[in-house]
C-alpha cells in the first residue's frame, strides 16, 4: 500500500513506520524535513499536501499538539491549541483527504487514554480526544467508497515518559511498538468505526 | 439554589425549568428574550453574563447548535459550527464561569446519543458531544471548592420528534421529561465527572 504517515518524524510515527515499512510505502510528512510539508493547523496546507502527494491507500495521523497544564489556568485561548492541532487538524486531514484515499483504503487517527482515565493537567488533551472517537465512529458508517477509519487511542508511551511521566503517576507505560501494532491492525485489517486502546 | 440556565426557552431548556423550579430560583439566558442575554459562540459574550448575574449555585446549559448533513458535504467551514456553538460555546461556559459558582455548586452540559450510537448526518454533533464527555470527566478531578460537573446525553426527545425524526430512524424517542430528571440528578445529588444517558 502507498501510506500518507503525518507525523512520521515523531515517537509513534516512528514506530509506525518500523511496523509497516517492509510491506508498504511510505510517504512522511509534517512540519519540518518530512518528504512533504504541512501545518495541519491549516486547511490550506493540508489541502496542498494532498495535491502534491495524490492518491494513496492509508491516511495515517500520529500527530497533534495539546494544552498541558492545570484546569484552573484553561481558558478558551489556551485550550484553542488542542482544538486547533489535535482536534481540527485531525478531522479536517479526513474531511480534505477522502476523495484522496483509493476504495477501500482507510484513516487512522490518534487519541489518548485521558478521554477514558483523566489525569491532572489534562483536560484540553481529553476534550480533543474524546472528539476524534466520537467522530471516528460517525463517520465510519458514511465513508464512501468502502474507506474504512480508526482511531488509536495510547496509553502513556515508554519511550515518551521522560516527556510525559510526572503526568501519568500510577499509569503503566506502554512499549510504543505495541502501540505501532494497533496502527497496523487499522492499516491491514477489515475493521472501521473502532477505537483501539492500547492501555 | 440559585440557577443559572443557558438555553432555557429550548425544548430541553423548559423542561429542564418546569422539574425544578418550585425548588429553586432561576436566571434565564440565551440569545432572545431570556433574563440575560447571551450568545455561549463569543467568550466576551459570556464574560458579560456572569458579571451581569454574579453567584450562583448551578450552571445548567441546555444549549449549543450543530451541523446536520452528509458527512460528504462535511467541510472544516461548516464543521466549525458545531465546535463554536455546541462544543467551544458549552466549554467556555465552564471555564469562564466556575469563579461565579458557589462551593459545592455544579455544571450540567449538554451532548446526545449520537456520539454513542451514530446516525447518518450525525458527525459534526456526534464529534462535538464526544468532546464534552471527555472534558466532563476530566475537568471533575480538577474542580475547585467542591464544584461539580456533570453533563447529559439525551436520546431524541419526543417532543423534537418533527424536527429530528428522520435523522433518528428506529431509535425510540424519550419524553422530555425523563430527560430533565438526569438534569435534576446532576443539580441537586452529589455525583461529578458523569454523563448520565437518558437512552
Ligand atoms: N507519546 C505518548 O506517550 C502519547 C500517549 C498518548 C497519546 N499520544 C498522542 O499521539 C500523538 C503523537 O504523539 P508523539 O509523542 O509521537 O508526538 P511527537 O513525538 O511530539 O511527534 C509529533 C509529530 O507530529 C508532527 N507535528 C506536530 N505538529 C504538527 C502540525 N501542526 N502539523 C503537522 N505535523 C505536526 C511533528 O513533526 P514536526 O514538528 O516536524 O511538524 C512530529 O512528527 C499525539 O496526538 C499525542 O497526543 C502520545
Ligand atoms: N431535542 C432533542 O431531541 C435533543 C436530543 C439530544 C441532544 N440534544 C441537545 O440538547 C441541546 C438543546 O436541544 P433543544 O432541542 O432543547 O434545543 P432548542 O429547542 O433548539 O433550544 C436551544 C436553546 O438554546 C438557545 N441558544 C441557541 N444558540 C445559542 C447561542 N449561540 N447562545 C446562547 N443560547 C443559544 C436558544 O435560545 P435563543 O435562540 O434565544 O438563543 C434555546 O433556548 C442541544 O445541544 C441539542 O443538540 C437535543
Amino acid at each position: 500500500m502507498r501510506i500518507l504517515l503525518i507525523g512520521a518524524s515523531g515517537t509513534i510515527g516512528n514506530a509506525v513506520r518500523e511496523e509497516l515499512a517492509d510491506r508498504h510505502e511510505f510517504i512522511s510528512a509534517g512540519r519540518n524535513g518530512a518528504d512533504v510539508s504541512v501545518d495541519i493547523t491549516s486547511p490550506e496546507s493540508i489541502r496542498a499536501m494532498y495535491q502534491t502527494v495524490g492518491k494513496v491507500d492509508a491516511v495515517v495521523s500520529t500527530t497533534g499538539s495539546t494544552h498541558f497544564g492545570s484546569f484552573l489556568e484553561l481558558t478558551p485561548e489556551n485550550n484553542e491549541i488542542s482544538i486547533q492541532s489535535k482536534l481540527k487538524g485531525q478531522v479536517n486531514l479526513v474531511l480534505l483527504g477522502h476523495h484522496y484515499v483509493n476504495d477501500r483504503g482507510s484513516f487512522t487517527l490518534t487519541s489518548g487514554i485521558i478521554m477514558d482515565d483523566p489525569i491532572v493537567g489534562g483536560t484540553s488533551s481529553a476534550m480533543a480526544g474524546g472528539a476524534l472517537k466520537a467522530f471516528v465512529t460517525s463517520a465510519a458508517i458514511e465513508m464512501p467508497r468502502g474507506i474504512r477509519i480508526n482511531s488509536v487511542s495510547p496509553n502513556v508511551v515508554k519511550e515518551s515518559i521522560k516527556k510525559y511521566g510526572p503526568y501519568f503517576p500510577g499509569f503503566e507505560p506502554v512499549p510504543v511498538s505495541r502501540v505501532a501494532l494497533a496502527f497496523r491492525k487499522s492499516v491491514e485489517g477489515g475493521q472501521t468505526g473502532q477505537t483501539y486502546t492500547v492501555y
